[in-house]
């Protein structure tokens, strides 16, 4: 029986064997483990001819044990960690990516989209509970104003109401969107297609540090790895099954964001795109997808994304656990206060009472009643929630060990 | 048995006793042939209460007979004419609205929609010609930049493909749309919500003499009519059931012009919108309609309008008369040529040859073939498809008597 370090190690040599998403890898470690599944590839053992070129170019390029060492070694280093599937923040959504068939497949990129292997992540929060309620906002790099100001408002709303923001680390609609989470207080996760040590675009380094500093910087690829073009294309397929919903605010025709719309629609999440200006190359490819799948949505707004991605909120939210929750006793104007509390962070006593539809005396009330029953606690800036009831979320400069 | 003239009065008179769209009227004017109905009606016996006190009013204010005659005498006096059922130049789509069911409906213009009983015409083209090949193109009248330069471009690529746009009077969108079709060369409709001899508004007098000399102005009301508010309403059916489809430009919430879309939708005719910034409230009535209703298309120029009123068109095409037709011979550049001929006006050489996709020499060839066979005329600004094969358009200055 292989050790937990063994696999993990394996399935980053795995990773540098073939580039993440190689359906054979994946169903073979699936089906042998990741450690054997590693030996038959490096015996020679590759199921298809293809895999074996592939793997046998790579073996006489460099050890792939020892590569596999030396980027643990790195990632510790760097402070950042390696995420399995055998860790408890493990995002489980990112499953249905087996279930993914393009229609029309003809690229490798579009037919070689199972999940991945492991990810490399920089940043506090387990990754499964920052994606959990998740709105990927994605758009071209040559974004207008208007799909700036769009992506930022969206960002800023999507976080103010305790949503996490995921997208890509690109210039444009992916950066605008973070910047509007990050400027509203929230989580923000940047899945990139190279090393999470290794801003790219450069010009977005410092964003890339504030991201890392409260949200999460996710990548299937090594520290150092380069931004290899197919990687983008690979990468869309995680922004797409590892959050609830895709919003395209703006993408010329055929790119790259309307393609992780078309990810989340082969797996049955909503695609949404946000309309724009007829006149404007930049809202061509919005268009096109709403034009062109019955199933994507014309969303003008926060309000029009969280109606799609509610009911799919709602349909994986956990069961209610049993009859004898302390939140059972409360009381409609109670809950109401319970829920509008942000997820993370404090929160005045004005702002909580407009969130939750009460006045502020019913608000200061419940809080009372709440911190009894210690479910929120008083701070010196406001109220948050106490945070006995939530898993425990690792912190940064606790990275987990690999 | 009644003559045409005396039909025509008592259609006339009905419209007076009660607005367009009644159904009861209608419906009894259907069964009854107009004189009678008009005599039942006259006489107290409307089949309704609310009619019979409607007639009541109206006729308490004055002979219907009369004012009926005296709007035949000032429909003559200013060149126009009236067009009813029993002309050949009644468009049979409006029957239609026979058909006409809005849901949620509540208000009486949307519960009284059915087809109308004449309509004043002024302008040369035989209205059911003029409305074979048309599409509507309607919006807001406080447009925005991007509105009116989409209208405007929309009325010209449209005429310019030889379809007749159809729009209401207003400023803004319509007036661009018209416009647009005036600069291409085309034909343009204004149906109106009041007499066509009373322009409303006052500040496209010039833009209604324009479409008068070259297009028509319809109306369901006659000469002297006042543009009263319900009209506009009621008058939006006639643009929603005349046309093949209806392209709303801009709207905003809960617009006149989503209420033309809805009747077409109700009729089962493509409508069809044109996206926007999220951010403008010009747009926000066609992005409603957009996400409500899962029929309307998104359009974002005219290729996409054509894909949807052409499958109509084609349906609704007269079918292939027989074998021996002239154009049976042709070749398919000489066909191409053809085809590629304005339906009114003249074209160059050059111009000609780049619509039917053909070198100029080509182009010369066929058209000397085609001038043989007496289906196009040469003039001395181009060539023009000869007039013998259509049926006879009467010309501006030789109105129909009504």
């Amino acid at each position: 029986m292989s050790t937990q370090e063994e696999r993990t190690l394996a399935r980053i040599a795995l990773t540098w064997l073939a580039e993440p998403g190689t359906r054979s890898v994946y169903r073979l470690a699936a089906r042998l483990g990741p450690v054997a599944a590693l030996e038959l590839l490096l015996d020679g053992g590759a199921p298809d001819e293809k895999l074996r070129a592939t793997v046998a170019a790579r073996v006489a390029d460099g050890d792939a044990r020892a590569v596999a060492a030396e980027a643990v070694a790195r990632t510790e280093r760097l402070g950042a960690r390696i995420v399995t599937p055998e860790d408890e923040e493990w995002p489980a959504r990112l499953a249905d990516l087996k279930g993914l068939r393009l229609l029309d497949a003809f690229r490798r990129v579009d037919t070689e989209t199972d999940p991945p292997l492991c990810f490399w992540v920089r940043g506090g929060w387990p990754l499964g509970e920052a994606l959990e309620r998740s709105v990927a906002v994605v758009g071209a790099r040559a974004a207008t104003g208007y799909g700036t100001h769009v992506a930022t408002e969206m960002g800023y709303a999507l976080a103010d109401r305790d949503w996490t923001v995921v997208s890509g680390g690109a210039f444009g609609i992916d950066a605008a969107a973070h910047r509007g989470a990050l400027n509203a207080g929230g989580l923000t996760v940047a899945v990139l297609a190279c090393g999470v040590d290794r801003p790219y675009p450069m010009g977005n380094t410092a964003l890339f540090d504030r991201i890392a500093d409260t949200g999460l910087l996710v990548s299937e690829w090594p520290p150092g790895a380069d931004p290899l073009r197919p990687r983008f294309l690979i990468r869309n397929r995680v922004i797409a099954a590892g959050t609830l919903g895709t919003v395209v605010v703006e993408a010329s025709a055929r790119s790259g964001a309307t393609q992780t719309a078309h990810r989340a629609l082969a797996i049955g999440r909503p695609a949404m795109a946000v309309p724009g200006p007829v006149t404007s190359a930049m809202s061509v490819g919005t268009h096109e997808l709403l034009r062109e799948h019955p199933k994507a949505r014309l969303v003008t707004g926060v309000p029009h994304v969280l109606e799609e991605v509610g009911r799919i909120g709602a349909d994986l939210a956990p069961p209610a656990r049993g009859p004898d929750r302390p939140t059972d006793a409360l009381d409609d104007d109670a809950r109401s206060v319970l829920e509008a509390m942000p997820r993370r962070g404090t929160v005045g006593v004005e702002r909580l009472a407009s969130r939750a539809g009460v006045d502020i005396r019913t608000a200061l009330r419940k809080l009372s009643l709440l911190e009894e029953l210690a479910l929120v606690a008083r701070r010196d800036d406001g109220y948050a929630l106490a945070p006995a009831p939530r898993p425990a979320a690792r912190r940064p400069g606790t990275p987990a060990s690999p």
